[in-house]
């Protein structure tokens, strides 16, 4: 961080030191319930005895990352490039990029290696795998690879019983310049899930299955280190994880209303939330009008299909963060969120002017919108401001 | 722009001069189409007889607005105050800032009107009509404010019959600190329409309020110079715009699905597109993984209701732009997009590591994930790299 920007950062909290006196749209975050997530997600991973490897693409920030108490040895995962960069120039070394690694980023890749920060990547295909084999060689490093699995036909992934997998294990196995570290799987089905039980089998799933698939390369004399697992809810929900050694989880750091939908978590642990003024009342439609619309909140709609559809965000108290019952964004125009209110609300609840949290359906896509995060102290103090690493 | 990025600049175009060097995923803009688009709707403006003010919203582009050959006296349309600062530091001066006015953002108004800029504001509220005028003689300047008109309960305005009207003109013709310049309407409405005749009635309902509110204010004494109308559909479906001054569009410059879907123009006048790579095949699924996912093409759903819902988007060759048939991304997740392939294409037409374009529903919602837009010749070729403004 330059100069110029500390002290423009510290005339800047000296005149903005509440909430109320933000400017908005802002995305906001709250620190204590930040460290309370991140301690729930750490006794969680203690509890079922693996290593937690924080995913940083919903936080994409080095001062949240710090928050993890271990500085740049924490375990890291990402989902861009970028952020592998970024962090990297923050000192970090430890780095799994967990989307199926694509070839033509290659020189990047090596010039992290070259920096002596091994980026471990993720492949699903055998001629990839060959590919990056040739290339390392051709750059002169030998890469951390990770097989990707399919434990639930979501995504991405080798399926633990497809014959592929042991060829692809074997590829990499075979090469001087990679190191074939583990196996790797997300169980992106979880979000689909609509009952405890129905998590908890998704979680005992995903385990069993990136178990299954770290035996099967075992048993043809590929040895397997790492068995990486994870999803929030599978994290959450899992009664135990044996034969697992890491735990990956992205948005627990911020929870949101999808989480809550799923009984992650509860209302009051979501840490991220967007400022936002009300810009207009129309009276005959019984509604206001926000500052907050689709660039500030993303159009992630995905309460959709929960039992609680929360419409592109849930209204809550500017200061104290409280939920406003039945109160939500119901549409959401490129800069105006649209708040059609219940009848026995009235508007006047609401003057023009006054400021508004909305919570997030997903805070993933929705703090993408910002290049940092207003720090609070869940009672109206501003604290700081936090940078985020956005694009690719 | 400072000679370092210049110097970047230069040397980033000397090596990187072809779509298929580009790293993904990166927002592409099609020069020639972006200039056909602008003629169209400048030839429209001007068979209906009234000034294009673009809402550069979409865009958010200073080389865009050159585009339009006015040079900084092109009249524009912004939909954040950032906006309006950065095409005022670029030496426009004629902008409309079309999302009903915060009063909060006085101040940064007041310092644009200080710089010689006087940003026109819209207001549909008495309260904010008053206070704005105070403001305004606080900070010792004369805001020129139109009245935002609501034709078609869409989302935000006063209606042409609410007696607020009234009121509310009355009060920024009483200050003397406000020039009362007209009155503005946006018919979002024309977005539910679902045919030709649909659009054209929508395009004369807009008209039609627009100037009865304008009507209105005259018969009571008060003199309403500008009568400012549009969107991109009743602008193209207007079959006359008798009593209208002005007309703003936005997304015509890029265009999209949405508007294919519309109507208002053909797939192959969509100027802007997302470049990805194919990083995954998943043969059991008949799928492949992109690497655009929900934050690299937005979560924007606009097609969904229309005949043709093209997902996420619509997959094209990379460098002729040529769409592929029944080929569309299916799903995204942060940065992973899905595409559940037709069982008849062959999943080898699409190489894990080969690029291609994605088309998006929603063109304002896509390329605000971009900092820049790479501007190629359209069969291609990159010409040249521009800068957008993101933010609040």
């Amino acid at each position: 961080m330059n100069s110029v920007f500390i002290a423009f950062n510290r005339e800047y909290f000296r005149r903005m030191t509440t909430i109320e006196q933000l400017p908005t749209p802002t995305l906001l975050l709250d620190k204590q319930k930040l460290h309370n997530n991140i301690a729930v997600m750490q006794q969680q991973a203690s509890k079922l005895g693996v290593t937690l490897r924080p995913h940083l693409k919903t936080a994409k920030s080095v001062q949240v990352a710090n928050c993890f108490g271990s500085g740049t040895s924490l375990p890291i995962t990402v989902s861009t490039l970028a952020e592998a960069e970024y962090f990297a120039k923050h000192g970090f070394t430890d780095i799994t990029y967990a989307v199926g690694f694509n070839p033509n980023l290659m020189a990047r890749l090596a010039s992290l290696y070259h920096s002596a920060v091994p980026v471990r990547i993720i492949v699903d295909d055998l001629a990839v795998a060959r590919q990056v084999a040739q290339s390392a060689a051709q750059y002169d490093i030998t890469v951390k690879v990770m097989i990707e699995i399919d434990t639930d036909g979501h995504r991405a992934g080798v399926e633990p019983d497809d014959p592929q997998l042991l060829k692809i294990a074997e590829a990499l196995s075979a090469s001087a310049h990679i190191e074939l570290c583990g196996v790797l799987t997300h169980a992106g089905g979880s979000y689909d899930c609509h009952s405890e039980s129905q998590l908890i089998a998704h979680a005992e799933q995903e385990r069993a299955g990136c178990v299954a698939a770290a035996d099967a390369c075992r048993a043809h004399g590929i040895d397997i280190r790492e068995v990486s697992v994870g999803s929030t809810p599978t994290a959450m929900f899992a009664s135990h994880l044996q034969g697992v050694t890491e735990l990956r989880a992205g948005v627990f750091v911020f929870q949101d209303l999808f989480q809550v939908g799923l009984g992650v978590c509860e209302l009051d642990d979501i840490a991220v939330s967007v400022l936002t003024t009300v810009i207009g009342h129309k009276a005959r439609q019984h509604r206001l009008i926000v500052d907050a619309g689709g660039l500030a909140l993303s159009k992630d709609r995905s309460t959709q299909t929960q039992g609680v559809d929360c419409g592109y965000g849930s209204l809550a108290d500017a200061v104290t963060g409280r939920v406003i019952e039945q109160v939500k964004v119901t549409g959401a125009n490129q800069e105006h969120g649209i708040i059609d209110l219940p009848r026995h609300i009235p508007l006047s609840d609401f003057a023009i002017g006054s400021k508004w949290r909305i919570l997030p359906n997903h805070a993933c896509m929705t703090a993408a919108a910002y290049d940092n995060y207003h720090v609070h102290d869940g009672c109206g103090g501003v604290l700081d401001r936090w940078a985020r690493i956005n694009g690719w």
